[in-house]
C-alpha cells in the first residue's frame, strides 16, 4: 500500500477535528448538567431535556438548512445559498480534511449556541416552543451570524474580524439572544419583589453544577484548540495553554473577588469565573501571549460577577447567568482580540482599528441575534404561548410537562447531630465527652 | 532520527484506536450512571459495582480467555483456539496496529455486553451470581459471536455479514442475553399485578441518568469511527455524521412521538430513543448515507417505544429497557444494512442477498445468545441462586448487599413555596401580592 | 504547500499529547465527584471549590513558578533556576514537541497532586490556607520533587530512577504530603472516640463518587500512555493495556477480599481498589508485561484495604482513603518497578540495584513532600489557623464558608413500599396478595 506523505496530513488533520468534535459535543452534557445544577430540582430534568433537543432537533436543523446558509456559497456577504442536507459543493472552503468531519465539528458549535440560551430560559419557557426556537437557532439565527464571521465571504470575514473560536460568533450570539427571550418571557415568579427586593431561587444541585462546568473545561480542549481544524499547526499547543490560563485567572478572580467583597468564596461565582475567562479567550485564544490570555481571563471574572449583579437589577432573570458568561464575556473576549493580539492588537500596535473591526463585527452578530431572537419569542408568545402556567411553574415543569419528578424517593438515611447514618453496620454511641480531636 | 512513511501512518492510527478506546470504555461510566438513575435509589449503588464487575473481572475475563476465543486461530468457523493471555500469533488479523492497542479496543467492547445485561436484571440480582455470569459473557458468550461476524474467518464473515460496529455483534447480543436472564429470573417484586395491571417502579434520579446518556453518546465517537482502526481511513469523519444524525433523528422521534400519542415527551423515552438511534445505525455508519442514517435513526426511535411497551406486555421486566434498545434496535440495525447499504442493500441494488445474510446472521448471534445465557442462568438459578430474598428485594439491595446506602444524609435546605431555602444569606419576605411577573 | 516528514511526526505527536491532556485534566472532575461522594453533603460543596482552586489558583502556580523549578536549568540536581512565566530557554528538555503543549500536559499533572491532598483534608480544613497550600503544592512541593525524578538532570533521574508516569513522583508525593497534612489538622469531629472505637462518617452520594472513579479511570488513558510524549511510541499500546489491567485486577482483588472477609463487597474498596491498581502501575506501565502488570494491581487490590484500616488505627483520619491510594500504592508501585521491569527489574535480572534506586528515589520524593508539607501547615496553622472551628464543623462547610448548601430542596416524591411514587401519572393499587413475581 502507497501511502502519500499529503494522505497522512488529512489523516492527522482529520482525526484531530474528530476527536475535537466529541470533545465540543460532549459540553452538552456539561451545559445539561450545569443548567440542572443551578436551578430547582422541580424543574432540572425540563432543562434537560431542552438540551437533549438541542442535540437531536437542533442537530437536524443545522444539517438539513443551518450548515448551507453557513457555509454555503456566499450572497451579498450575508448567507450561504446551497448546500441543504450537505448536499452541492463546499470548494470555496478548501478544506484540508472531509467535509463530513468539518460539518460534525461545526454542527457541535450550533447546537451549543441554542443551549445557552436554554439555560437562561429556564424554569417557565414551554418545553414545546422551545423545540421550535431551538430549530430556529441553528437553522438561521446561529448560521447567519456564523456566516458573516468565518465563510470566507461573509461581510465580517472581508472586513478583517478575528473570531478565532467564536467568542462572537458563538458566545455572544447565545449570550444576547439569552437577553431577548429573558425579556419576553419575563422573570421566573417569586424573583423579584415589588419593593425593589430579590429572592434567591436556590440551585438545587452544585456538585452536578461543578461537575457540568468540569466537561465544559474538557470540552474546551476540543473548541479551541480544535478550531484550528489542523493538528499540524503548532499553534494548538498555544491555543491550548492560552485557553487554560484564561479559566485559570478568571475562577481564581472571581473567587478572589467574591471572597473579599462579600466575605464568602461564592461557589457559583467560581464556577462562572472559570466558564467566563474559557468565553472571552475563545476569540483571540490563537493570537495572544500567555500572559494576555491570563489578563483577559482575570478582567472576565470581574466582569462576570457584576454582569450578573447588573442584570438583575434590571430584572433580566436569567437562572444560570448566560448572559452574564456568554453575552458579555463573549462581547468583552471579541473585543480583546483588538486589543490584545499580537498581529493588529492597539497593545503591540497602537492601532485602534481592529479593535474597530472587531466592535463593529460582535455589535452586528448581537444586535441579529437579539433581534431575531425577540421577534421569534414574540410571534410565539402571541401564538402558542411561550410560558407555563402559574399553577405549572410553581408545581415545576417536570410533573407538569413530562409527567415525572426528576428525582423520586432518594432514601437518605436518617442521620444523626455527627452525620452518622442511624441504619449500616457501624454501632457507635457517641458521647460528646468521648470525642477525640486534634492530633498533633 | 530516520522516520519512515509506514510508522507514520502506524502511529496515526494507533493513537486514534487508542483515544477511542477511551471513549468506548468511558461508556462504562455512562452505562453505570444511566442504569442507577433509571432504577430505585436503593438498588442503585448494587448496579453500579456490578459494572465495576464488568470493568475488572469482566476485563480480566477478555483477557484470560475471550480474546483468544474471538480472534484467534479459526477453528470451523466457530471459535478461536490460541491466543490466551494475549499468548501466540495473532498474524492472520493482518493488523496495521499494534496487537495491544487492537485489545483494548476490543476489550471496552466485550465488557459492554455485560454491562447491557447488568441493567436488565437490576434490582433484583444476587452480586455474587453476576460476577460468575459477567466472566461468562466476557469470556465466552460475546466472544463466539464476535468470532463468527469479525473474525476473517468466522462463519458470517465468510457469508459476507456485515457489522461494521456491532449492532449485532454487541448489541443484539447483549440485548437477547438480556432478555433470556430477564425470564428466568422473574420481575421484580410489586412490578406487575395478577390482574394483569403494571406499576411504575420510578426512576430514583432522571438528571444522573441523562448524564450517562450523554457519556454513551460521547462514547460513540469512539465506538463506531473508531472501528474503522485507522485514522487515515476517511470514512471515519462520515461515520462519525452518520452516527450522529441516527442519534438525532431517534432523540427527536422519540420526543415528538410520545408528545403526540400521550401528550408528554417522555423524559425516559428521549433517552432511549437517542440511544436507539445510536445502536440502530452502528452496523451501517460506514455503509450509508446521512438521509438514510436518519430514516434508520427515525425508526429506530418509534420501535423503541413500543417494545418498551411489549416487553412490558409480555411481563419481561426490564428496568431500563435494555432489550428494547440493544436487542430490538440492534437487531434491525443489522438488517438496516441489508437495506440501506450503497453497497448490496435492497434500495440500491433490487436484491434481497444482502438482507437474507443480514437477517441469517443475526439470527444466529442472538438465538446463541439468548439460549447459552438461559443455560448459565438457570444453572445458577439451581445452584448458587440467582434472586436476592425478598426481605432483600424489599430492604433494597445496596444495604442488604454492600452494607451501605447510595445516598446518606443530602441534607437539603428546607426550602418553602417559592423554592427558596429557609437557610442562607438571603432574607426575604415574600407576599403573594408583591410578586413582579411579566416584563415586557 | 510541502510537509515534511518531520512536521508530520511533530504534529502526531502534538496531538497526542494535548489530547492527553485534557484527559488528565478530566481526572480533576473525577477527583471532586469522587471526593464529594465520598464525604458528607454537608461539606460536599466545599470539597469541589477546593478543586476548582487547584485548577484554577493551582494552575497559575504552576505556570509562574512551578515548570521553572521542575524543567529550567537544573542547579546540582535539586531544582530548575529559569523559566518562570514559561520564558527562558527549554532546549535542554530536547523536546519533540511545542514547549506550550510539554507544558499543559504537565500542568495538569501538577495540579493532580494538589488535588489528592485535598481529599484527605476534607470536612475541616479552612478555605483560605487551602488556596495557600494549593500554591505552594504546584509552585514548589511538587516541582521539586519532580524535577529531581524528570529533569534530565535531576538527581534521582540521574541515578537511573524509572517512575514513568509518576507513581513516586505524582502520587506518592500527594499521598505522604496528605499524610503530614492529616496529622497536623488532625481528625474530624466525631470520628474517633476516647474508649479507641471508631465513628463511620458516612460518604453522602457513592454514585457520584463512583461516577468519579470512571473519570478518573478514563483520564488514566491520557495519564499513563500520554507521558511517552510520543504518538510514535508504539509501546503506548503496552501502557495501556498493562494499565487497564492493573485496574482490573487491583478492583477485581478488593473485591473479592472484602467480599470473602467481611461477607459482602465493599462499594467504596471495589473503587478505591480499581484506583490503587492505577496508581501503582503508573510507574512501571511501560516496563512491565500484561501480566505483571495484573500481579501488580492485584497487590495494590488488597494493599489499599489494609492500609485505610492501618491509618484509621493511627488515627490519621483520611476521609476518602487518599494517603492509602496515593501514598502507600504509589510507593509499592515505584518499587514494583524494581521488582517486574523487563530492564533491570529483580525478577528479569535477580539484580537488586534498580530496586534500590526506587527505594531510595521514592523515599527522597516522599520525605521531602511530608517534611515540607508538615512544615507548611504547622506555618498556617499558628498564623492564620488552618481548621475550621467546632461550630462551623458541626454546621458543614458548605454554609459556613459558602453561605449556601450544596443541595437544596430536592423534591422526591414520597414513595410507599414498592418505592412507587404517589405523584404522577400512574394510577395503581398495589395489594400484596396480588404481586406477581417469577416467571419461568
Amino acid at each position: 500500500m502507497e501511502i502519500s506523505v499529503s494522505s497522512l496530513a488529512q489523516g492527522i488533520d482529520t482525526i484531530w477535528v474528530l476527536l475535537c468534535a466529541a470533545l465540543v459535543f460532549f459540553m452538552e452534557g456539561g451545559f445539561a448538567a450545569l443548567e440542572a445544577g443551578f436551578i430547582r430540582s422541580k424543574n432540572s430534568l425540563n432543562i434537560i431535556m431542552k438540551v437533549f433537543a438541542d442535540c437531536t432537533i437542533g442537530m437536524l436543523g443545522y444539517w438539513m438548512i443551518g450548515f448551507g446558509i453557513m457555509y454555503g456559497l456566499d450572497k451579498a456577504g450575508l448567507f450561504g445559498a446551497n448546500g441543504a442536507f450537505l448536499a452541492g459543493s463546499f470548494g470555496h472552503l478548501n478544506l484540508g480534511i472531509p467535509l463530513y468531519a468539518y460539518w460534525i465539528f461545526q454542527a457541535a458549535f450550533a447546537i451549543a449556541v441554542a443551549t445557552i440560551v436554554s439555560g437562561a430560559v429556564a424554569e417557565r419557557m414551554k418545553f414545546g416552543p422551545y423545540l421550535i426556537f431551538s430549530l430556529f437557532v441553528t437553522a438561521l439565527i446561529y448560521p447567519i451570524a456564523g456566516h458573516w464571521v468565518w465563510n470566507p465571504d461573509g461581510w465580517l470575514a472581508k472586513l478583517g474580524m478575528m473570531d478565532f473560536a467564536g467568542s462572537a460568533a458563538v458566545h455572544a450570539v447565545g449570550g444576547w439572544a439569552s437577553l431577548a427571550a429573558v425579556l419576553v418571557l419575563g422573570p421566573r415568579r417569586g424573583k423579584y419583589n415589588k419593593d425593589g427586593s430579590m429572592n434567591v431561587l436556590p440551585a438545587h444541585n452544585l456538585p452536578l453544577a461543578a461537575l457540568g462546568a468540569f466537561m465544559l473545561w474538557f470540552g474546551w480542549f476540543g473548541f479551541n484548540p480544535g478550531s484550528s481544524l489542523s493538528g499540524l499547526d503548532m499553534n494548538i499547543a498555544r491555543i491550548a495553554v492560552t485557553t487554560n490560563l484564561a479559566a485559570a485567572a478568571g475562577g481564581t478572580v472571581s473567587c478572589l473577588y467574591t471572597f473579599w467583597k462579600y466575605g464568602k468564596p461564592d461557589a457559583s461565582m467560581i464556577i462562572n469565573g472559570s466558564l467566563a475567562g474559557l468565553v472571552a479567550v475563545t476569540a483571540s485564544c490563537a493570537f495572544v501571549s500567555p500572559a494576555s490570555a491570563v489578563v483577559i481571563g482575570a478582567i472576565a471574572g470581574v466582569l462576570v460577577v457584576l454582569a450578573v449583579q447588573f442584570f438583575d437589577w434590571i430584572r433580566a432573570d436569567d437562572p444560570v447567568g448566560a448572559i452574564a458568561v456568554h453575552g458579555v464575556c463573549g462581547t468583552f473576549g471579541a473585543l480583546a482580540v483588538g486589543i490584545f493580539s499580537e498581529k493588529g492588537g492597539l497593545i503591540y500596535t497602537g492601532s485602534l482599528k481592529l479593535l474597530g473591526v472587531q466592535a463593529l463585527g460582535v455589535a452586528a452578530v448581537s444586535v441579529w441575534a437579539f433581534l431575531v431572537t425577540m421577534a421569534v419569542f414574540y410571534i410565539l408568545k402571541v401564538t402558542v404561548g411561550i410560558r407555563v402556567s402559574q399553577e405549572d411553574e410553581m408545581d415545576g415543569m417536570d410533573i407538569c410537562e413530562h409527567g415525572i419528578a426528576a428525582y423520586t424517593g432518594i432514601e437518605a438515611s436518617h442521620v444523626n447531630a455527627f452525620g452518622q447514618p442511624s441504619v449500616g453496620l457501624a454501632k457507635m454511641t457517641i458521647q460528646e465527652e468521648n470525642v477525640h480531636t486534634g492530633k498533633l
